[in-house]
C-alpha cells in the first residue's frame, strides 16, 4: 500500500546532552508548529563548544539524509550575544544555527546561499538569553519544514563567519600534516587525511604505523593499525581496544602522513 | 501540500537510562496499540528516584508540547507496592504515572482533575512487579492517544499524593531561602529563585555573587556569575566551565538570595 | 478520527553509542529510502562486541513490538570480513544483522527461516569496510519496511551461525547452574534462571540469598534480595542501591540456584 504523504525531516546536532530536557523541548516546539515533521537526532553529545567536532559530525551525516531535510545545529558558545542566527541553503539541504563558523564547509557547495534569521515573527514569543535552540532555531526549522519560504525568514547576507579549513597541510611532495578530527565510541582516531593511492605511513603519538589493514578484525588485538574508515578518511584503530588510550591521542592531536613510493 | 492528519503525541520522562531496553520497549508497546502516535523523549536520565529533579524537568518541558500531549512520567521507587497509578488532566495536557507526588505542581492548575488508573482492561495482560512503565503506563498512554475517554481508564479521586512546594521560603523583607533544583550538562546550577526586579546577590557554596550578567559569553572565563536562565529562574554559571565543580554544589544545595535596594 | 495508514516499524539495537553520529546516519539512510518508516531505538549502548548482552536485550524487546517490525541488530566485531549479512524471519517479525550468532535464539521459533543478504542492488552504492549498519543493514531494513519481498534481498540458507544456549545447566535434582545475563542501570543483576514454583536459594558472589521478595520497596535498604523481575527471570536487587556493586558481580558472573523443598 502506498503511503499518502511524504513527511518533512529535521535533524538535530547539539552539545546539549540527553540528560537534560533540552533536546526533548526542541522536539516539543517543533511538534507544536509542524506536527507532521519527523525529527532525527544526529548527536547531542558534541563536546561542549567543540566546533571542529561538530563540523566533522555534520559533514559525515547530512549527505545521508533525504533532500530537503532541515538540519538544526546548535553548538553555540556565543548564545545571547550579538552573533547572528543563520540559514544556509546548499546542495538541496537546509541548515539552521548560529553564525559562528559551524557551517563553513557548506559555504562553497554549489548554489550555497545564506540568510540572517532576523524575522522574530517566526520565533517563540519570549526569547531567553541562553536557549536559542528552543526559542529561535527549532521554530524556524519547523516553519521551513511546513513550507514557509526562506525569504520570509530572513535577508540574504554575504559575510557569514568562516573558520579555517579542515583540510590537511602539505609539508612536501609526499608528506602531509593532518590532525585527529574525532574520537569515536570505540576509541578509533579519525583523521582529516584521505587514503592515498599506494602505501602510507602515519606518525602519531610516539609511534610510526606503516600500511593499512582492510578491517578491524584483520588487526592483531592490542596493536594500533591504519585503515580507510567509513568516513572516507584514514583512521587509527586497535582491534578490541582503544587507539585513543593506546596512543594517548585525542581530538586535535597532530598526525603526519607520508605517501610511500 | 497540507498533511492529511494530525498525529497524537506522547512524551516520556523516566529514570530508566538509555543503556537498557526499557525506553525502547515502552515505545514498542505504544506502537502496538497506537501506531500513529509520535513519541518524544524528554529525558530518561533523571537521577534514580529523584522526584524533585523529575518535577523540575517536567515543569520545564510540558508547556512546550502540543495541547493534548500525553506525558508519561516514571520515576517510581514504589513500583509493585500498593501505590496507585494515576492520570492527571490539567491545562489541556494529560499526565500518566505513579501517585507519589511527581505531579504535585500540576494539581493547582485550572481545571485539574485526577483519576486512579484502576481498569486492567487497558493494561498489558501480564503485569510484572517491577516494570509498570511497560505494563500499565505505556498502554494507558497509548489508549488515551488513540482517543479512549479518561472516564473509561479510571475513577476520579480527590486525594492524590502532594509533596512540598518547590517555591523558595521568605526569610525577611529582602531575603529568600532557595535551593538548587537541577544541575545541567554544562554544570550550571539552576535555582528555584525567580529573577527579582532590581539588583540581586546570591550566597551559594562559600561565595557571595553580586549582580547578573546577560549571557554566558559576558562572564569572564572561570568566574561564577548569576544570570536569568532560560528556565525562568536564576542560575549560576561559569563561562566555559562548571559552576557545580567550581562551587562544590549540586541538586539540593541551599542558596540565599538578597534583593538589593 | 481514524488514521489513514499504518506506518511500518524498524527497531535498532547496536553497540554504536549515542555520542557519535552512527545511529543518526542509519536513520537518515532509512528516511531516504522509506520516509514513512518509524524507527525506535531499543539501545545503542550494548557493551562493545558483547553478543550475550545483545541477545538478552533483543529477546526482552522484540515481543513487545508490532508484528511485522524489522529489527536491525548491529553488534558486529567481524564487520568487513567474509562473515555474511542475514535476514531471519520468525514469529511474524524480521531481523537483520551480521551472521555471528546474534539471532541464535530465534532460529528455533515456529516458521523460522534465514536468508543470506547477497543482493547489492538493495544496499548503498559505496560499501565501507567498517560501517555495514549504514551501508547494508539500514537500506535492507528500509526496503523490507516498504514492502520488498525477502526473496529479492537474498537466498535461503540452512547454516546460520549458532552460539551456545543461554539456558541454565542442571547440576542435580534441585540444583541449577546459571549466569548473570545483564546488569541494568540500577545495578540489578538479571540471571538466566526462571523463578521455580516453591522456595528458592541463590549462591552469588560470596553470599547465599534465600527466598524472594515481591518488589524493590519490600527489601530492606542496602540488603541484596531475590525477586522475579519484569524479564521473566530471577534477579538480584538492592533497594535504593546497586546489587552489582554490593556483591561485586557483573555480566557473566556464575549463580547457583537451589529449589527448596
Amino acid at each position: 500500500m502506498t503511503p499518502p504523504w511524504k513527511p518533512p525531516f529535521i535533524s538535530l546536532l547539539t552539545d546539549f546532552g540527553l540528560q537534560d530536557h533540552f533536546a526533548g523541548v526542541m522536539k516539543g516546539v517543533i511538534a507544536t508548529i509542524t506536527p507532521q515533521a519527523k525529527v532525527i537526532d544526529i548527536s547531542h553529545d558534541v563536546e561542549a563548544c567543540q566546533l571542529t567536532q561538530a563540523r566533522f559530525l555534520l559533514g559525515q551525516s547530512w549527505p545521508f539524509f533525504p533532500p530537503g531535510t532541515v538540519h538544526v545545529c546548535v553548538v553555540d558558545p556565543g548564545v545571547g550575544t550579538s552573533r547572528r542566527a543563520i540559514l544556509v541553503e546548499a546542495a538541496g539541504h537546509r541548515f539552521v544555527g548560529p553564525d559562528n563558523g559551524l557551517f563553513t564547509d557548506l559555504l562553497d557547495l554549489p548554489k550555497a546561499s545564506v540568510r540572517s534569521l532576523d524575522k522574530p515573527k517566526y520565533w517563540l514569543k519570549n526569547i531567553s538569553q541562553t536557549f536559542h535552540g528552543r526559542d529561535i532555531f527549532s521554530p524556524v526549522a519547523a516553519h521551513l519544514a511546513r513550507g514557509v519560504r526562506p525569504a520570509l525568514l530572513g535577508s540574504r547576507i554575504q559575510d557569514p563567519v568562516r573558520l579555517a579549513s579542515l583540510q590537511p597541510g602539505r609539508l612536501g611532495r609526499r608528506l602531509w600534516q593532518g590532525v585527529v578530527l574525532h574520537v569515536d565510541r570505540f576509541g578509533n582516531l579519525i583523521t582529516n587525511l584521505a587514503p592515498p593511492a599506494g602505501g602510507v605511513a602515519l606518525r602519531i603519538g610516539l609511534r610510526e604505523l606503516v600500511g593499512t589493514v582492510a578491517n578491524y578484525a584483520a588487526a592483531p588485538p592490542g596493536e594500533p593499525v591504519i585503515l580507510a574508515g567509513s568516513h572516507g578518511y584514514l583512521e587509527v584503530a586497535v582491534n578490541q581496544g582503544s587507539a585513543a588510550r593506546t596512543l594517548g591521542c585525542g581530538v586535535g592531536s597532530p598526525v603526519e602522513m607520508e605517501i610511500l613510493p
